[in-house]
């Protein structure tokens, strides 16, 4: 089975978007180098510094299959029907949006967490599963489902917004040290959680 | 006029001390490494790996003063009369305790948070000020006041307790990328606030 790993771009002060749901502070880092990597949705292609890239290539290149939840999924039109890692699309909503599925598509609906990551998980195979939205990640977090997080910690406070991780029911959860990859506007950083 | 530096240990969330007011979790790096460092505190001896050992002289090294609020001095108790760093401290707090001010300690009290820092800059001439309290910080950060933020990351989730950052007024706060000491069971972030 592949790995669990939730991933996002988060300010120092722990937030993934800002009060006014916008990510503009925390993605500089996605246009502000010299290195172009396209993705697999064709309007999205990045400029990236070459520590970015080596960080993008390795995240984007593992992943079989993605998870988010509704509010991305909204926000970002269902990525027009195609993530930018090229994977299926797992998506965790109470309702399926009208309009989806679509033939076009490898996105599909579940209404139950647990239920979506063990049909992304089957899918992704020896790939790893990579989960997109905070609550997911605290969910599967307690569950005992999640592998590794790797956090694009950004040079900025944001005071307030929606916070990467929050309340978890289990407490303390340990991480080992993280490989580190500093680069321009960002520091990746890779934690696996340990049980 | 020496630097104002925020510097505190904080969980991957975000937190400098868990929901009973613990730093256990965040100070195991004070004790896992084989170089050992005497503070100014002689009940206070530090064993850590080099590269924290390396980090740690030049922070302990460079203050010239240090600032806190009332419940960090309460906790330690004022750090019996004499920080580990050496220098004096100047407490902010809306009374001052019994027992206090001390002959045999440089432990200063002030009520108002920005005259204690200009208290604490004339003593400290080209020193550093240290700034050891999540609230002092947000409020020299609103004020323009502060010149550096150290965080020391902490591979762990608490879930909830003492957030170091807060709800700033003026947000975004944009800070330089950091330079960064990879140690054993912490990683060490010194960023500058840009301004």
């Amino acid at each position: 089975m592949g790995k669990v790993v939730a991933a996002l771009s988060m300010s120092l002060d722990g937030f993934v978007a800002d009060e006014n749901d916008s990510v503009s502070e925390l993605f500089g880092w996605y246009q502000n180098g010299a290195v172009e990597v396209a993705t697999a949705d064709p309007r999205w292609v990045v400029h990236v510094t070459k520590e970015s890239e080596r960080f993008l290539r390795t995240t984007l290149g593992e992943a079989g299959a993605l998870i988010c939840g509704r509010r991305l999924f909204d926000r970002t039109d269902g990525w027009g029907g195609r993530h930018p890692a090229g994977c299926p699309v797992f998506v965790v909503s109470h309702s399926v949006p009208g309009g989806w599925p679509r033939e076009d598509s490898r996105t599909t609906f579940y209404t139950d967490a647990i239920a979506a990551l063990e049909a992304a998980r089957k899918e992704a195979g020896d790939r790893a599963v990579s989960v997109s939205t905070p609550t997911l990640t605290r969910q599967y977090l307690d569950a005992g489902l999640l592998d590794e997080i790797t956090v694009s910690l950004v040079p900025v406070l944001l005071g307030e917004g929606t916070a990467f991780f929050g309340a978890q029911v289990v407490t303390p959860v340990r991480l080992s040290d993280p490989e580190v990859i500093e680069s321009r506007g960002v520091t990746h950083l890779t934690y696996r959680v340990l049980r």
